[in-house]
């Protein structure tokens, strides 16, 4: 079997050493051997580790793809625009496709793959594309094919959980907790696509679709960062037993209804999510008959996420070699709960003026707008005074509706923290 | 296609209701209508779950697992002798068959078994066999069959991990511990198969098999139970960071030689394994390329035992209809390293007369056996002392010579804990 490489960056050059130094088990497992037949770059003139075979590299992605001698596409190119074409390509000639490409499969574009490949009757296999090596995507199309998934919650930012990681055990500021992540590598230079939730909604909506059948786009996932979190609001959390994390949540919310999200929640000590530490992913899945499900290990790094895609080639070559596909169940759209509609508890912290008379007439923003307290706690600086409220169940367009409400509010400083509390499991 | 149960306990009365009330998703997901048509029972007077339809239970398991009009025979009776002949026959009938009994599977029988399903080309899953509804099995036979695993160390018994947690939350002693598990129903009248660790012992030697390939049966475990431990021990565990856990173990040793075990170890709390609490089952794999992962879940209960066994049934029905079977490799037999020969820190806890020179003489015992001591703690009772050691890493056989040489020792009352540590994970 020759195999494709395209992008040879960090995993796919990671990827070229499995597939040589495993090559006789590889070949045991998949039933046939697995030969690298090209390796496409952008640049052909960099500088490449020792062991990637220099008359296997090309410029040419294209015609790579359509060499009647390739058997089997590896799309680690990354983006939708460079790599739509050549997957489309692939598929178009029945070969099938590995890609390890989040924001592909998220897009539009990826919907419009998944049916070529269907209908092409080859397999289009994304292991990779969500928690690196954790064998979720499989997990969730096979082993819990038959059961009711009921929600999906996860820690699939590594990022992001660095920095919250390191805002809760070294008390830092989310800045400085920032430039150690990239001072490490495990951030860029420009953070947003992780610390704004943007590679966490991709993951949202393609676990949407992997766990529920329904297509959705990364695009249409509410989602909301960590930038605005303090060390004041994860210290707060710490000390009433909560880690905070960011989260992306997948939950069935009625028939043919679902919720998508990313955002940062504070979840129980206890819960098994609050343990994952550093750079690990996590996803924890709640299934009717299953109950509690998690999934753990690294979501980044060449090697992970080569042994992934090592993962669905064997599978794509065994499929090949067997004349069948992996199971590719049809997908419905699907009807998105408004953000308003949703309901969890709320921790919402507020700078407000130390004077006497400010807790009722905030009590009374919050009753007027049938947001219940659960309870509050009030800390005194020099010239203003913290109040921090942990509310009841509250449906969001309420909480909106009384954060508003409070803006308003001469008394008011201003709204300084703001997130959701996850209820507890475990147990 | 028509499914014979053999067994309507919790599980299989859990199954046929999850099949009566799934029915069109099942059919949409496996390609076929899944049908009961038939459920073997010992006593058919018992009185039986509503939906348990009363025409389709017999006596006759025998009969029904030759029913021509059968298609796919799922056996939850449990233990060897009953199960056995039945298993065989189905296979040799060309039917597939899936399990969730573990003694069957360790057993010698069972690895004739396996080879019998794989000459026949036909489909023997276990996914329900080891640690309940966590996507286990499949996730080490094929996500993860191009890793070299490196190490498979889990919480595979329920009972033991209630018990340690009771023990370490409420400061319980092993005893209450115990019979607070009992009063749960959680643990049996007789729990030596749980607490002397012959259950985890079972799912060990299966572990050995899916993880690495090698055949070990359930009788060549080593084990070491938890009946010994005392709350002093958890308590000093949890003093210096640890977590009591029981654990099943398959390290590679070395080329074709594994150690396959199951002994209570102290676990720091910052590895993923501390965390999971009460009566929840987690396998921490550790891979070459994939790093550390883990798989956490309910490892026992009716509906998510049930859970393990439809997905297994759905990827029997659609191989069945795509005329092809799960990948069963070859398995080679095992070379077990000696348990002299393993390696690792220990936790050794003395009573001994309280007098000068106790300490020295102790020391000295150590240091003749070639075990290093890391750290020391002495806690003076009313007559006696507590000394509890930590080693350096050690060599079993000379933990074992010291253990023997301490308890010569005139002033060593007794040896009242030992227990290994596992190195720290997760991060």
């Amino acid at each position: 079997m020759r195999i494709a490489v395209l992008g040879c960056g960090t995993v796919g050059s990671a990827l070229v050493g499995i597939l040589q130094d495993r090559a006789e088990d590889l070949a045991v497992q998949s039933g046939a051997r697995l030969e690298v037949g090209g390796i496409a770059v952008q640049n052909p003139t960099r500088q490449r580790a020792a062991h990637i075979p220099a008359e296997l590299v090309t410029t040419g992605a294209a015609e790579l793809v359509v060499d009647p001698s390739i058997d089997v596409v590896v799309e680690l190119i990354g983006g939708v625009e460079a790599t739509v074409a050549l997957v489309r390509s692939a598929l178009e000639g029945g070969k099938p496709v590995v890609t390890a490409n989040k924001a592909l499969l998220a897009s539009p574009e990826g919907v419009t793959l998944r049916a070529l490949a269907k209908k092409q009757g080859v397999d289009l296999l994304y292991e990779a594309a969500v928690a690196g090596a954790i064998p979720l995507v499989r997990a969730l199309r096979e082993s819990l094919t038959g059961e009711r998934i009921e929600r999906v919650m996860g820690i699939v930012n590594g990022t992001t959980n660095f920095i919250l990681t390191k805002m809760s055990e070294q008390g830092a500021d989310y800045a400085d907790a920032l430039a150690e992540a990239q001072s490490l590598g495990l951030a860029e230079r420009d953070p947003t696509a992780d610390v704004e939730g943007f590679d966490a909604a991709a993951k949202a909506a393609i676990l949407a679709g992997v766990a529920f059948g329904y297509d959705v786009a990364g695009d249409d996932v509410m989602r909301e960062g960590i930038s605005g979190i303090r060390a004041v609001d994860v210290e707060f959390a710490e000390r009433f037993g909560y880690a905070v994390k960011l989260l992306a949540v997948v939950e069935r919310t009625g028939d043919d209804a679902i919720s998508v999200r990313v955002h940062p929640a504070m979840v129980p000590t206890s819960h098994p999510l609050a343990g994952v530490r550093n750079a690990f992913n996590a996803v924890f899945i709640e299934g009717q008959a299953a109950g509690e499900l998690m999934l753990y290990g690294q979501g980044a790094g060449g090697l992970p996420t080569a042994s992934a895609v090592v993962g669905d080639l064997i599978d794509v070559v065994r499929n090949l070699l067997a004349g069948t596909t992996a199971p590719s169940p049809d997908r419905r759209p699907a009807r998105l709960l408004p953000e308003s509609e949703l309901y969890a508890r709320y921790y919402i912290s507020l700078q407000v003026i130390d004077r006497p008379g400010v807790l009722a007439s905030v009590a009374s923003v919050f009753g007027d707008n049938n947001v219940s307290i659960r309870s509050m706690e009030q800390e005194d600086g020099l010239d203003d005074a913290r109040l921090t409220f942990v509310t009841h169940l509250a449906r969001e367009g309420d909480v909106r509706s009384t954060l508003a409400a409070l803006e308003q509010l001469g008394s008011v400083g201003r709204i300084a923290g703001v997130m959701r509390i996850v209820e507890d499991g475990g147990s």
